[in-house]
């Protein structure tokens, strides 16, 4: 384990410590049962790190943007138990999804209840420059919204251009990273021109990341992923490599693409054929490429940083994402 | 009409008219189309009213807290719109609930967005003292949350005291009021004193809003409510009359109550019988009195304000609102 792994080790026990003590006492238990059995559900917890980071890019303290970094996590958690109801998602980090332990309606409130939650805890760390703060965090939210009703769309429709769907991943997924860093860096008084920066290096990952994941599903191994692999395929859904073959292909394969949409889906048995496609057509080194891009992009962006160590921080987490086997 | 009729109807074309254009050339149209929906469809616009009210009571104008007053407008359709899939609604205000007019997804996502798009209104008139406006706006959704978890709890508990009653009505209904109140009072520079009493009549005003609802159910006359005479029986809800009814009865009048909670309500024709049970108990004219109680101590509570006009109007809105007939 480097230095960089070892730090974000050890602000996870700070940011892990503050979400198991969030709701202790709180009434009713109807609600704040379900609010702590998806936030103590675990994760990866990257987003409050991202928060912590760009205050860390400021020459901010980690102490002093806890609670900020506490409120993206109850954010990210309000996405997820709504998405999994809109999904009828039934498994989610290996546990049940909400609405399946207990039912649509509570998963519904306990959701609304952690945007709320996620703004008081926000607040809490807010001194003096709450407006700014409390604009790009609402800013973030509404993205994720445009995000989600994008991608929603896009199950429905016949065509989606690569640009469609690189637009609904950077208001889904990348705008919450990018909201994150900024915050972070907000909160411990960076220039408008240090956030502009520290948001495109949270946009950029953000967008590695989730072509990553796209990739992750067809290349991943399958002992090491704890998922199918091809999930997408049978799920019909319209990822980058998919999009991308579909452009790329012609003919019999294309046609064969095209009836993965009209079908909402592949046969199971079919992910090695289609993996095959991806490969011949050259998607899986394209979204590679897309991936590396976007990543340096990320990496580009904070030059700023002054101090060696913090710029390195944020190098080894755009690497560490690029390398991740799940 | 009156001068006071007169000013809250000219507000509200303000109001109106800053409603009508929230959503101008948003994208994508599958999320803001419902937004737009349910912003439309209608109501008394008491709420950002009541902001509006905050303001002037401590020497503040209307314009410079219309944003905040939409916020709350915003606000409130978010809370009709999850409610309504949660209370399995089709029709309200005349219309199809958002969730029957789209579909579950949409309709909790379109929620989602209202609170951040309240938020994004919030923040536009905040200057300065922005932590404690969003503080006191958190606070009150939270309170929401808490008290429509309350709610559906009490739909399966046997035995919901009055207490607990008050406390979820509390939570429920008059916290948002109070807390329009207060962030009116707020925005205008209120000092600690001046807002906790904005508050008490804002929370007293909720408190005798919801026992008149309750109370209009059962008293009100066909043809001007619009709903049907004693559809909280029929639903089998635990209002206040209803909790009156079971704590004052005695032997097999009891029993029957008893029997409206174990089969979810009561037939149609027995509403006549009850209503009459009601009134022999007394329960109707036990309400009517909170419901006084409460408008008193609303009026008390702005004794403090000097402006004799503005005072009178703060005591001209409740009693409107006692005398109300739907």
């Amino acid at each position: 384990m480097n230095q960089y792994e070892k730090y974000y080790k050890n602000e996870l026990v700070k940011i892990e410590n503050k979400i198991q003590n969030l709701f202790n006492g709180k009434e009713p238990s109807s609600l704040y049962d379900p609010c702590s059995y998806i936030m103590k559900s675990g994760g990866k917890r990257l987003r409050p790190f991202l928060v912590i980071m760009g205050a860390l890019a400021i020459g901010g303290k980690s102490k002093d943007v806890l609670n900020a970094a506490v409120s993206v996590e109850v954010l990210h958690n309000f996405t997820l138990v709504h998405d999994d109801i809109m999904d009828n998602a039934d498994i989610r980090r290996g546990q049940k999804t909400l609405h399946i332990k207990y039912d649509v309606s509570t998963a519904i409130l306990a959701g609304d209840n952690l945007i709320a939650l996620a703004y008081l805890n926000l607040l809490k760390d807010c001194k003096g420059n709450c407006e700014n703060v409390l604009n790009s965090f609402t800013q973030g939210i509404i993205e994720i919204c445009e995000g989600q009703s994008y991608d929603k769309d896009f199950e429905n429709r016949k065509s989606v251009s690569l640009d469609d769907y690189l637009l609904m991943i950077q208001k889904k997924t990348a705008a919450l990273a990018e909201m994150c860093c900024s915050i972070g860096g907000q909160l411990a008084g960076g220039s408008k021109k240090e956030i502009k920066q520290l948001e495109a290096y949270g946009r950029n990952l953000g967008m590695a990341f989730q072509l990553q994941d796209d990739l992750l599903d067809i290349t991943a191994d399958q002992a090491e992923f704890g998922k199918i692999i091809g999930g997408d395929l049978v799920e019909g859904k319209k990822t980058y490599l998919f999009l991308k073959a579909l452009e790329k292909s012609k003919g019999k394969i294309k046609k064969e693409f095209e009836s993965v949409i009209k079908n909402k889906g592949c046969k199971k048995e079919d992910i090695p054929k289609f993996k095959k496609y991806y490969e011949e057509l050259g998607v899986i080194s394209d979204t590679s490429k897309e991936v590396i891009n976007f990543t340096n992009k990320a990496i580009k962006a904070v030059n700023f940083i002054e101090d060696e160590k913090t710029r390195n921080l944020f190098i080894w987490l755009a690497n560490a994402l690029i390398n991740r086997i799940k």
